[in-house]
């Protein structure tokens, strides 16, 4: 069926059913980063096949709302319909708000799945269109109704991981959550966010690309935890696990009702920019909330001690992996023929090589010469370049194996560099360096160190534009709240604690000529504790080898050179004994001091 | 009197009027930081001296508490009164809130004067104590009936700035203030800081010790101003050009009657940390308020161009004071005697013969060896040490001019100092320098950019637990709102704009041994604005040079080398062509190239 069929269907759906405006937001039930492939709501009835983009449709107009990041692709999915692109952020663009205020009739309909819509976006919504006496209408699934062959539900089975990878059980992780509960002063938590359920109880799955969660929802009182998720999912061994555990289950749609009827006289804590609208909908009206960020990001987002060991196995697996693939690269592109595709199949296969990898942790950015120059650049048959000599590689990858999750940039120089490059790559360079040694007080947040990554930019008025570090979650999602290391404040700063996980990845992107990211993961740490009180440094868990032949030598400092040198024969020692003996001869040279 | 007769006469006066408890605190009628002579009634009853400080007396108790700056001196200065230190901060110390809650009876009365507590502080008493039904008397000023000889308020002459100084007409800036009055939502807007009044109505005094300001009221509407005001401060020209400036004008006092009456209906926007408790409560009720930082703050923080220029010239006569300074310090203290005391008398005259000079714009720290760890130290006949070689000398001063004022501190090695002298001063110097040559987006805060002059102390596990910089007034206060420069969240972060003035101070304190602070002021410029956006950058105001003595060479980088030889390049140009020949002479080598 062609977009504008759909479009037409849709209409008449909206005609029959008395609604003037329909919203198709990008998201799931969880309001996750990515969404299953039955969650494409959106790229159904527009063709956009972006992450972020929201689609309104009324009974003469279809238009989508998107970002930056998108316009050119975009202009490009949308070229051959009805649908107007909305620039967000562009001059001239109107907004969506101003969009429904004034298109919808006074006293008209608008409606939307509640169950894709956050709390906070649907008390926006009410605000705003209460203004005008336009009713919502927040149970409406149209495109369900006209998506035929619509992808069912993802029902990959779930596992549970044993304590020797979580380093904590889940009973114990279930009370620390309910003490966090008892304090801010609620009886009830309910969480629907995916890779905290997933931490929670220490289960992992399948059910969307690169991030092994579980669809799942649940909801838990002081004494009492129920788990909503679909029963074809969960194994005897897990059922029997989970029920031991005093966890009762349900079907995963069944949430609903049994909100609708919780009658106990209760105050939920829940975070509204994790949950439904829908779930706060079926909440009775009776029962009190408390709205605060749910507790498991922050507990998640600090490893135990046994979590950090296993990550750290996990960082010296994705080593060896990628410095072999470094190997095979510099060695191999002027001789055979490589393209971006391949050198992700490669680097992809040398990972799968590695004990108890389970797969990559995103979609790998494989980036030659100015294709580097876009940030979220992906790779596809049209645009597969061949690497070649004089220019700059990029490659943005990750794995998830079972005792941990990586993601690492390295930019390569193929053959001889000219010296702009080589400039542009050492400043870089000299930022992910001064940010990885940096000592700082408990207390400090990634806003108080940005600068650090950044100085040697900025000072000759460049940027990267985007942040300096995401916190990594250990085989959950790659970017994993509530720590990050940025400059501009959005929301609350967030202190860095030990056992924290964060990248530490400055960049340089010149349009039409090339890019350069950098990225290491650290780990947050314990320091020194004196009279100035608890100091606080990173450990860097991410051991492969920068590239030498991309450096400007003469503009680094006696300590940074001293630096990089400890950083690479650490590299040498911990990766060389899993290579061959032709990688190690390499690596030597590759790693040696400057 | 001694302190005990006062104490027991104010107990008499509270039995005499029901009061269980009576609050003393340390502030003016404006929340001001420093107040004059007439305000110090924490200091009648309890014989305490510090800035900061709380007195509380009951019929069978009296306390003090202050923080950790005041420990040692308030136990000093209470030595033989019965009044009990209480050390906030200090584990065990029972807080005031506690104290109150505690000690007062179920319906009793706790009373203090409400014009020297804020409003915030003034509702925090009320949300704090309604829990026992404790009642509130605001308006008992009890101190003032027991201080037979009271000073007077100040009734210093004010003074008007004309445009060549101020840059900007008073009517402009009550047209600005209007402008953010209305986008507020407000109608009226009550003003009690006297820096704000000051700056607004381009008039200084005499009111407070090292800050020109005029003790009064301000209300404002759309369409009217009102001045609360000691008449007798106005001479006939002032009284003129006010009237002329529609300025409606009234006594001091007249404030809180004017506020009662006030019949008209508006909402009036304030500031709680910034008017008394008193006057909010002169407002009648029916007033709505709208709470929000004073407008002024920001605008008066970034100077306008004809205050940059004024600024820099007072900068450079204040230079031309100090480095004369130097060379006198430095080539007198081995063959006479030279005490902390002696010091500050020079300082004090040798910027008084600069032109337009009025007075130190604060107490001038004098510090010698150990006294130096002390970051508040003030020397006194009994303290003072004499200058001697083999150690560093700190000097903390500034002055206000006609045309700007100033902050500035140098240490000083006397003669050859021990290899860690060097080391700690050269990480402060290494600090200071990497802030002033900073670049930075438009949007930066003083929390993004802390580090850049913490990092080299931080990276030895060393901190100075002050903060960085502070904003500097213009012939205002020293200490100026609402930038600064520190890495702990307190309050909003406030993005550093063009005109805005801060000090670059970072500092070492080994207690017993000695002490480095390093400041420089720096204003705030816009630079390059490209692809990235509007990059910012600091020029240095301060022209005063650091001490090579005190430099271990081997730990700068050849760009910071370069820095600081341009820096000292240009501290010659500027300075020495206003020295005799001796002083040129010596500045050239003080100066010279690394």
């Amino acid at each position: 069926m062609e977009i504008s069929n759909r479009i037409q269907y849709l209409r008449q759906l909206m005609k029959d059913k008395n609604i003037d405006i329909y919203i198709v937001p990008s998201a799931d039930f969880h309001q996750s980063e990515y969404v299953g492939d039955y969650f494409k709501s959106r790229e159904f009835i527009t063709g956009f096949t972006g992450s972020t983009g929201i689609a309104v449709i009324t009974n003469h107009y279809a238009g989508l709302w998107t970002d930056g990041r998108y316009f050119i692709q975009a202009e490009h999915e949308l070229a051959n319909t009805e649908i107007k692109l909305n620039k967000i952020g562009f001059s001239g663009t109107i907004s969506l708000d101003d969009f429904l205020l004034s298109t919808c009739p006074e006293n008209g309909t608008i409606a939307f799945d509640g169950r894709v819509v956050s709390i906070t976006e649907g008390i926006h919504y009410e605000d705003l269109l209460k203004l005008k006496h336009i009713q919502i209408k927040y149970d409406e699934d149209l495109i369900n109704e006209i998506w035929k062959h619509r992808p069912a539900l993802s029902s990959e089975p779930a596992f549970l991981l044993n304590e020797d990878i979580t380093g904590q059980t889940r009973l114990s992780k279930i009370n620390c959550l309910r003490d966090k509960i008892q304090s801010s002063g609620a009886s009830a938590h309910l969480l629907s966010s995916l890779d905290d359920i997933a931490w929670l109880l220490n289960m992992r799955g399948n059910d969307v690309k690169y991030t092994p969660v579980v669809l799942a929802h649940l909801w838990i009182t002081l004494n009492e935890l129920h788990l909503f998720i679909d029963n074809n999912k969960l194994s005897n061994d897990v059922k029997t696990k989970l029920l031991n555990d005093g966890i009762a289950l349900h079907s995963y749609d069944e949430i609903y009702h049994f909100l609708q009827n919780y009658d106990l006289n209760v105050t939920v804590m829940l975070d509204p920019s994790k949950v439904s609208y829908s779930l706060y909908r079926s909440l009775p009206e009776t029962v009190e909330n408390i709205q605060l960020p749910n507790p498991s990001t922050l507990l998640k987002s600090q490893k135990n001690e046994i979590e950090v060991q296993n990550s750290k196995n996990a960082h010296l697996k994705d080593a060896i992996a990628h410095t072999k693939f470094l190997y095979w690269l510099k060695t191999n592109y002027h001789t055979s023929t490589i393209t971006e595709l391949d050198a992700i199949k490669k680097l992809e296969s040398l990972r799968s090589e590695q004990k108890h990898f389970i797969s990559p942790s995103f979609e790998t950015i494989s980036a030659f010469g100015p294709h580097a120059a876009m940030c979220h650049y992906s790779s596809s048959p049209e645009t597969n370049s061949i690497l070649k000599e004089g220019s700059l590689y990029l490659v943005d990858s990750g794995g998830h194996y079972l005792d941990g999750s990586t993601d690492i940039t390295r930019t390569i120089a193929l053959g001889t560099i000219a010296p702009n490059l080589k400039t542009d790559y050492t400043n870089v360079l000299r930022g992910n360096l001064a940010l990885s040694k940096a000592k700082f007080l408990h207390g400090c947040t990634g806003e108080n160190l940005d600068i650090l990554a950044r100085q040697f930019l900025w000072n000759q008025e460049q940027d990267y534009m985007h942040g300096t570090g995401h916190g990594v979650g250990n085989l959950l999602s790659v970017h994993e709240g509530p720590c990050n290391i940025k400059w501009r404040y959005r929301g609350t700063p967030i202190s860095l604690e030990d056992g924290m996980i964060l990248s530490n990845e400055p960049g340089l992107y010149i349009e039409n000529s090339h890019g350069i990211r950098l990225e290491n993961e650290l780990l947050v740490r314990k320091g020194v504790s004196n009279i100035y009180g608890q100091f606080m440094y990173f450990e860097t868990l991410t051991h492969v080898p920068f590239d030498l032949d991309a450096i400007d030598e003469t503009m680094l400092t006696t300590e940074e050179k001293t630096q990089l040198n400890a950083y690479h024969k650490k590299v040498f020692d911990l990766v060389s004994p899993h290579l061959t003996s032709d990688e190690k001869d390499w690596l030597k040279i590759y790693t040696r001091a400057l």
